[in-house]
């Protein structure tokens, strides 16, 4: 089930386990803080736009009672990753992985409206510094195959009326997502920064969005990623969980 | 210069003093945090739009290097006490304050442009919990003489191309803040929330915005105001300055 280049990491969730292809893209923290932020309760389904190897759509599986969870994803390769982690860790009855563009995920799911959607998109605006754009990684990080309206304008189609859309993305796009947002009717109600330091700029943003939600934002209390020495701070620690080595 | 019902407040910059009437709105934390924020460079135009008593305006004055300052306020009973206390620091000649209204700021200074615009508006939204809507207090609180909408599209209008727009409102407003600014061609590019405590939602939000400028976004370190036992937080007292008593 695993071949020889890969590996397998400890999600410290349920003794899930990842198996992760190094020359591709592999989950670091940005997953495990978005999968922390998003809720979903008893018997709702939930969708993974832009899955990858399966990280997030299985760190929520473990962390949640959703009744069905759905990972959709553009490379065959990252596909083929995430439905063996879900064979592994005996969850095919309650994550599909499906093999599909973002750009058509309305028709893929044609009809079909979720309660919750998750996205840790493509970071970077097309064109910023890609050596090749069918590279893995590239795809991943960068606005190649979708761009940041893609996802939140197919978001929009596929969410349910006041279903719950839930992103991690860097600040410098916050007011695209927040207009975005708005554009497709996703209300922005909660919000939280992550700064690596207490003294830095804010590197991540988390942003929650209601479908046809009212005027009403918060913002949470500051998520700080390090302490001054360099360790990871007691949040941090929380979030990773306590049998996590790091 | 002074009426027996008002008090004479220290500013704590150059030793300016402001006039306040306790019937009135008083200076709070907002203004001093605005006047942080904001920056003007040598020989810059300043409009401060819904200046109250003068204490932005004023506040500004003491930190920069502005060409002149222009305060905009429509309770003619506050630019009276603003007008005063700009006499009393001997800055008629540098502070000129203009009695109207907000919404017709565009005539007011027909052919003008600033290079910085700051706005420390009313932050509830029109309707909620108003006792009394010709109470001063009320009118520079609430959205009663002017919206949101209206503050940043006259201030769209009358900054130069990529002229510096400040501003300080609540959290709860962000969405609608930013989409605003996008929607009359201020580019928001520097956001900084304001948390009372470390572990707290932010209470505040401080906004810089260039007028046509592309997008890139920071969001600067959190401001926390408190520390756990209560005191003002060291960049607060470094905000206030030395000679500041609290």
């Amino acid at each position: 089930m695993i071949y020889e280049h890969e590996r397998l990491d400890e999600l410290h969730r349920n003794g899930y386990k990842l198996i992760q292809d190094p020359n591709r893209f592999c989950f670091g923290i940005d997953a495990v803080l978005l999968s922390d932020f998003a809720t979903a309760n008893e018997g709702e389904d939930v969708l993974d736009m832009g899955c990858g190897n399966g990280a997030v759509t299985i760190l929520l599986e473990a962390k949640t009672k959703a009744a069905h969870l759905y990972g959709l994803e553009i490379q065959k390769e990252n596909c083929d990753l995430a439905r063996r982690s879900v064979a592994l860790n005996e969850l095919s009855d309650k994550i599909d992985i499906c093999c599909g563009d973002i750009c058509e995920a309305k028709e893929i799911f044609s009809g079909k409206r979720f309660d919750v959607i998750v996205t840790n998109p493509p970071y970077m605006a097309k064109g910023c510094g890609i050596v090749n754009p069918k590279d893995a990684k590239a795809i991943a990080r960068h606005e190649i195959l979708c761009s940041l309206e893609d996802v939140i304008s197919q978001a929009g189609c596929l969410l349910r009326e006041k279903g719950r859309f839930y992103m991690i993305h860097r600040p410098y796009r916050i007011a695209s997502i927040i207009s975005l947002m708005r554009e497709y009717e996703i209300e922005p109600k909660r919000m939280r920064l992550v700064y690596p330091y207490e003294k830095s700029e804010a590197n991540l943003v988390l942003m929650e969005g209601s479908k046809g939600g009212g005027e009403e934002m918060k913002v949470m209390p500051p998520l700080v990623v390090y302490n001054e020495d360099g360790t990871y701070s007691k949040e941090i620690h929380e979030i990773y969980g306590e049998d996590w080595p790091g």
